[in-house]
């Protein structure tokens, strides 16, 4: 496996190098929107510190993400009066991974729905209305 | 969110009143191969004690399972020269559950390969000769 790339586009995001729109974060992990959903609400969870994919993680890490998964995923059914969610994470390029920061696809679903084809840039505003939604659902508790 | 039901087809294998291929196992967790499996080697990984989903697991369970999931991605890899791994995990009906026990999907991956389509049952022999395989790399450490 090669090593972590400390300028992989995740590292940057967590510098603020680049934009997000951020749902969510405590002391280990960050959750954000994924600018191409495949579903709507289809957010990510990182962990703060650096590990390129779960080969590498360590058991606090993935701790870590998974608790922040677990959250999210309560939150984006209140939000959106989701059916269920699907949770993916792809690891090396045959895997599906294209960021090599450890990252974890946390998808709302409605019944008979279907994810939509990946690689398709979303609408920032309603990214940004589906943001609100999540942040809100967090707040509500 | 329904009640565990734990004449669940994964809490009924854990009990030993259906068959499986097991992998591996600790205190806390199972690995068995999926008898419909999406790719060669393909595994799940489920906790030993009662929880629905994501959305009711225990911070303990979850913890627990991943740790098994990063081992058996790590395995898979070895055991097959696998390129990378797919991680699914599916959360009610809707989020393409079909079994109502939490389990992790370990996918392995090759460059350029696809998912066969769910729901087709897997050879019983060529299943068995995979597990040898796993259990062998486990063994290798």
């Amino acid at each position: 496996m090669p090593a972590y790339d400390p300028d992989n586009i995740f590292a940057k995001l967590l510098r603020g190098e680049i934009p997000s729109t951020r749902v969510y974060e405590d002391d280990e992990t960050l959750a954000f929107m994924d600018i191409m959903p495949r579903a709507d609400g289809h957010l990510l969870v990182i962990p703060k510190t650096p590990c390129r994919n779960i080969l590498d993680a360590s058991p606090e890490q993935l701790a870590a993400v998974m608790q922040t998964v677990r959250k999210m995923s309560q939150a984006v059914i209140k939000a959106f009066g989701a059916d269920g969610v699907t949770v993916q994470q792809f690891n090396e390029a045959a895997g599906g991974q294209e960021v090599f920061h450890l990252h974890v696809h946390v998808l709302p679903r409605r019944e008979g729905d279907r994810l939509r084809p990946p690689g398709q840039m979303g609408d920032k505003e309603r990214i940004q209305a589906q943001a609100e939604k999540i942040r809100a659902a967090l707040k509500a508790g």
